[in-house]
């Protein structure tokens, strides 16, 4: 049948494995036909009868080989006939967001992300220490038999909260509850406090997730401009006048996609609206832990006082734990907790406990300090270079991911994005982030990819060839005059 | 300041870190104040700056000190006074179902879990074998810093489709979804294809989350007797002429809370109502690793067509992990997964790749078969018990966890159900599966924990109390006439 190598590093059971796979694989073994007997084999071999049961097991996993318990081991039935992958979207069949969400994963492929809404995964490739996995490892085993409370494990949400009070959120662990990332936050609000008909108001540009949830929801969007130093304090109060919504959506801190802040006078106003206009507030923190110094956030200046804030590890810490939390008040958090039940049950205590080890090993304020002076100097390189190509960035923004960039009077946007993807460049515009969808001559840069030559290059070339078509249509005018 | 026990087998850093937290727990270093410097301290000590930088970093992490860069170390400011913990759900004051979910998750409180819906902890202790963990982690932890497609990664789709196709279901990898368990699969179906006053036909007594989660939809729920050998035909038919549902969720195999099966021409006369009335199923199957045969199932009769179908790891393998999977064909897997991108992005790779690894190791189907024996054995056991202790067990079910025994007639169930809290036992009325909450005389028994002598005693004593009391009033009722 076959023979082993016993000189092979390779163990005597995989060898097995990978010899029966080869003969099953060639049909030499065809489906349907028996295999020796595990005594037989391992008399034939030469090797001890529990080696061929390794195999067998692990073919039998792998639903090579079927056991039809004392008439012996069979080669199973081949799979149904390849099928294609159902769920692939594809471009334009698809709402944007959906597609971009996707595609963001696809770092592998060759495609520079330059408009991503995540790291470079090489970035976070330290964020984890292995010692730390283990100790959450062997805590989770001795837990893996038992769920994770709904809210969150109590010395995870412990030490949520620590980390919150250092950001000088006044909170204790009773006011935490775990989510899957910033994400099911949203959904979770959504689910608890809105209903169909509701009006919410929104900053434009941002997230377009968030949007295309709020539109299913049912509810009225009412958009808010978004300025370099805060959300258009005007435009929401007359905004609320109007539409009475019942919840505003901000981004205070390193705001998707602008990269802007807020300042406290401002952050100080929206809550003075809040309470005038009888609005809660959903302050989306996912950013939060790009930012380099102390911003002053809603949540901080509320006590909580109307405000549900919700923030995320996915971005600076890993996007494999999917792991993020909320912090209101118990009167808020009690709906958001229900909700939680109804759509998940309950979160993995397996991922809640390797992020307890994570932060209690001591070296993720370190990691965030490196992460950030990172992104500083990608901010200052990938800017130099994108306005060299002729993009206009009109404020810096106060650090983290996002520069918003705008393309020059005249360029075609649509069209260069197009171009870029053809290129292998994924770049989403400036309307996909717009709350209406109004076209918008800005793109949003992921400043850690956009350092790249071959973003800037492309960009030059587009740019440049844009403006000589437009320089070909003046002359051509005036020619005409 | 304090001095270090070098005999002691607690490493130096953890000492300092101790003695530190102590000092500040206590007061001696009062919030605000300074520390040494790490040179200082190193010094004072005799130990490395190294050990010191350990000590530090963890305090900090732990929020008791703030770094505040070269003006050195502080004592942070006191935590916010302890809040009571916002989201206890207590007895009462939610909804049951709500209630039920976190209880049972109690298992450490010396509650007897007699009606619980997951194994005893213990017995899931070997289903995931260490080295298994270990591989799993070591490809995550390469994967770590990316983030899991939202279909749920490749291989493990593969590996999912292979143990259905062990099950007679045609199913390749393009048409699995990962979940966050059964619970999220039912969110994601109600998302998908559910509009309130769209009307569902559900059979009863069945889950209670789900009643719940189709109310919350605003659907009209439809209820049909659940019978020993499937869904009552009957009365499936006249619902459907009368509310022409959209969808009919159904367990076919050891249906929740009965135990019961369905039989094969059962669940082909199923088919043919949903082909007549043109209705979808969702086929519910996370009982079914439980069961010691090989049942038919619907997704296998109809080849997936109208018929969604999705299962779970979380209740024979680890509910720590929370990982489940539905199959549907594409048109109808599209849209599930569209939901799952905008209610939680995409499910954790840590969790996928574990669970890969576990069903790679080829010791899954050897844990079920021991779960199987086992569970036999506690059902033969609690039966008898049950039974012996005045419980009626009409219908013996085909295996799994559940006994769906009923009280005598004349005993008041609710009053049985209060008392046993009071005495530490769980027990789940009849009333709570049914989908009109009918009262009901039954109780849900979990085999595993109904075999404890505690749970007969106390029937016992319950319904012979019960019957003595029945007669004291028969017997008056005797005297008088």
């Amino acid at each position: 049948m076959f023979s082993l190598d016993r000189d092979s590093p390779t163990p005597l059971a995989d060898q097995i494995e990978q010899r029966l796979h080869a003969l099953i694989a060639s049909h030499q073994l065809p489906p349907g036909a028996r295999l020796n007997s595990i005594r037989q084999l391992a008399a034939r071999l030469g090797v001890s009868p529990n080696t061929v049961v390794v195999a067998y097991d692990r073919l039998v996993a792998a639903g090579v080989i079927d056991s039809r318990g004392t008439a012996g081991f069979f080669v199973a039935d081949g799979p149904a006939d390849a099928m294609p992958d159902a769920a692939r979207v594809e471009a334009g069949e698809e709402q944007e967001a959906v597609w971009l969400a996707q595609q963001a994963n696809d770092q592998k492929a060759g495609v520079l992300l330059a408009s991503s809404g995540a790291l470079p995964a090489t970035w976070l490739e330290d964020a984890i220490p292995a010692a730390a996995v283990q100790r959450g490892l062997a805590r989770a085993s001795a837990g893996m038999a038992s769920r994770c409370p709904p809210q969150g494990l109590p010395e995870l949400r412990d030490r949520i909260a620590m980390l919150l009070r250092g950001q000088g959120l006044a909170v204790d662990a009773g006011r935490v509850l775990t989510t899957y990332g910033g994400t099911q936050a949203i959904d979770l609000i959504c689910r608890a406090f809105l209903r169909p008909g509701d009006a919410v108001a929104v900053e434009t540009p941002g997230y377009f997730l968030l949007f295309d949830r709020l539109r299913q929801a049912g509810v009225t969007i009412v958009p808010v401009p978004r300025r370099p130093d805060g959300i258009d304090l005007e435009a929401l109060d007359a905004a609320c006048t109007r539409h009475r919504p019942r919840l505003l959506f901000i981004q205070s801190v390193l705001h998707n996609p602008t990269g802007w802040g807020s300042t406290a006078a401002n952050l100080h106003r929206v809550l003075m609206l809040a309470q005038r206009h009888d609005f809660l507030v959903a302050e989306d923190d996912v950013q939060g832990h790009f930012h380099p110094g102390t911003p002053t956030r809603l949540a901080q200046l509320s006590g909580l006082d109307r405000v549900i804030y919700y923030s995320s590890f996915c971005k600076a810490m890993s996007p494999a734990l999917r792991l993020g939390y909320i912090a209101a008040e118990p009167a808020l958090l009690k709906p958001l907790m229900r909700e939680k039940i109804f759509t998940v049950l309950t979160t993995a205590a397996l991922n809640e406990y390797v992020l307890l080890e994570v932060l209690a090993a001591g070296r993720w304020r370190k990691h965030l300090d490196r992460l950030q002076q990172r992104l500083g100097a990608a901010r200052a390189a990938a800017s130099q270079q994108l306005r060299q190509a002729g993009v206009l960035l009109e404020h810096a923004g106060e650090g983290g991911l996002f520069l918003w960039g705008a393309l020059p009077a005249g360029v075609d946007v649509d069209g260069v994005v197009r171009e870029a993807f053809r290129a292998g460049i994924l770049l989403v515009r400036g309307a996909t982030f717009a709350a209406d969808g109004a076209a918008d001559a800005h793109i949003r840069f992921n400043a850690a990819f956009s350092q790249q030559p071959r973003l800037a290059e492309f960009l030059r070339d587009q740019l440049s060839a844009a403006t000589s078509a437009q320089r070909v249509v003046e002359r051509a005018r005036a020619a005409a005059r």
